[in-house]
């Protein structure tokens, strides 16, 4: 059986010796893929349309990461019966810190108190204001794994958790409410602080736009964690513009690399990074063990964990 | 009944209506504390020892804050009959928040990516490393309310937690060891990031000393949200020099405010805030709170809570 993997070499080397009988074939070079996918039966990675056009022994697709966005850009992929499967729950407590972090950040008006380090300046106790974290309500859009990860971490710190969820509203006893969809104007109203933890799909495209930025209450904070194209950003930098939003942090933007001449860069109370929140020591090593727990299952012909639904992209 | 009020004037102007009984004096420059405690049996705040040796009435001081070092370094109100009563807990919120702010703004590498944006510069991802929280061993000095707090919050985001603890070594089930202070160096040889919640006393000033310091593992953080004169500065600022340690946060330092020739300021991998991981709209509340049912308790002659052990002086 020939795997091809595109996935980052050297995690895929320390997979590949305990599969004697996989033909492991490492690629990075796109003509390379597009050669050696022929007679693939499993990609490990990320591959494009030529690619998987080309691919005529394909049956299962093992993505890199948890968003599968691109993969479901194919059509024919999502036509075939190729399966696809993502690394999600390898990400999670990474993206949940890196959230947590970007939350504490604005509250406690770290930026501020950086530059006055930088610049050498005791600030003055009576000259600090600081918002607490506990007692807030927190909204999560989205309570899937990553949802989850920040809505249990926000619970420690004393938080309030309500959430709207597409798929289903099953939820953990310490989420307070869990609605779908519809329950987001309520959700966007009622928290003081709302994570964007949604995947990118036809449903949640803009899903938080200018009606939903609009309905948060004046002090509110908006975290993103999972894909850029969900929210509105002009409006959101409207709102951070004129004082309504507290704060909010992106990790995730709508076109990624963001541009040079996008305003995002300077708006104000904005924390941005570049798609890194589920970036740690510690993701590379839980993805790996997804990876090589399907591949023993594939190989023993047994179910795969972390399939796509590919009628709902995630 | 006379209570001066040296506490924030706002706040205590919020309690003193509910006590018709009680003759509410708020006073602010020492010349009028001087004055007004003479004949006071009750005073809210801190005073200075020429303050406290002309208040020949007084029965109870309701410190304004958690840490009474200030009151514990007058001799005679140590040995007096004096109740000292503090506001521990009000506080414990927002300094578990500040505390892990400081600890993902680390691990996470945020100098960095807010250097970028305020660059416009998109690092690429496969140029960014982020240091996981989940599975890091946490080592707490000192388990009061702070640490208990702060040790809450790291169970949740998948830390393992061991403390010590002066004066008892009760812990929660969730702490997975909690020994007194000779297991000080067994500490900070197992954990990968250390919290110093302690208050000072004879016991804890320079008790993170060299030594300690330097059985930290390669790559551990250090953080203090309680009071400065516990960790050695110039060993912590060496071991950050040298690359040991990955970075450290301290809200406390031995001296405040940090004098403008400290070496501390440009520490590398050190984030560093002028004593304000208490502060938020939280904490004004709850030491209100605190000080309201203190003095309800102390008008009907109930027990006080939050009652100082002077001989630990915490």
């Amino acid at each position: 059986m020939k795997l091809v993997s595109t996935w980052k070499p050297a995690e895929s080397a320390k997979i590949a010796p305990e599969f004697p009988n996989v033909q492991w074939v490492a690629v990075k070079e796109e003509e390379d893929v597009l050669r050696e996918v022929a007679d693939a039966e499993v990609v490990f990675g990320h591959i494009g349309r030529d690619a998987f056009l080309a691919a005529r022994q394909l049956r299962w697709i093992q993505n890199g990461g948890a968003g599968v966005e691109k993969l479901m850009a194919i059509p024919e992929l999502v036509e075939s019966d190729v399966v696809i499967t993502n690394t999600s729950g390898a990400h999670v407590d990474t993206i949940a810190e890196s959230a947590f972090g970007m939350l504490v950040y604005l509250c406690r008006n770290f930026k501020r108190l950086l530059q006055a380090q930088s610049d050498h300046v005791y600030i003055a106790q009576s000259d600090y204001r600081g918002v607490g974290l506990a007692g807030m309500t927190m909204g999560i859009v989205g309570l899937g794994n990553i949802g989850r990860a920040i809505g249990l971490r926000a619970r420690a710190f004393g938080m309030k958790v309500i959430a709207v969820n597409a798929r289903n509203t099953d939820a953990p006893d310490w989420v307070d409410r869990c609605e779908r969809l519809d329950g987001l104007p309520d959700l966007m109203a009622e928290a003081d602080v709302v994570v964007v933890c949604a995947p990118l799909t036809p449903l949640s495209r803009g899903m938080i736009g200018p009606a939903e930025i609009g309905r948060l209450k004046k002090g509110a904070y908006l975290i993103a964690v999972s894909r850029g194209g969900i929210i509105d950003e002009p409006a959101l930098i409207s709102s951070l513009e004129s004082g309504s939003l507290a704060g909010a942090g992106l990790d995730v933007q709508a076109i990624e690399p963001l541009p040079a001449e996008s305003p995002l860069w300077d708006a104000p109370n904005l924390i941005l990074t570049p798609h890194c929140s589920d970036i740690s020591d510690r993701t590379d090593a839980a993805t790996s063990t997804i990876m090589q727990d399907n591949l023993r299952r594939y190989v023993a012909g047994e179910p795969l964990r972390n399939i796509v639904d590919k009628q709902v992209g995630y």
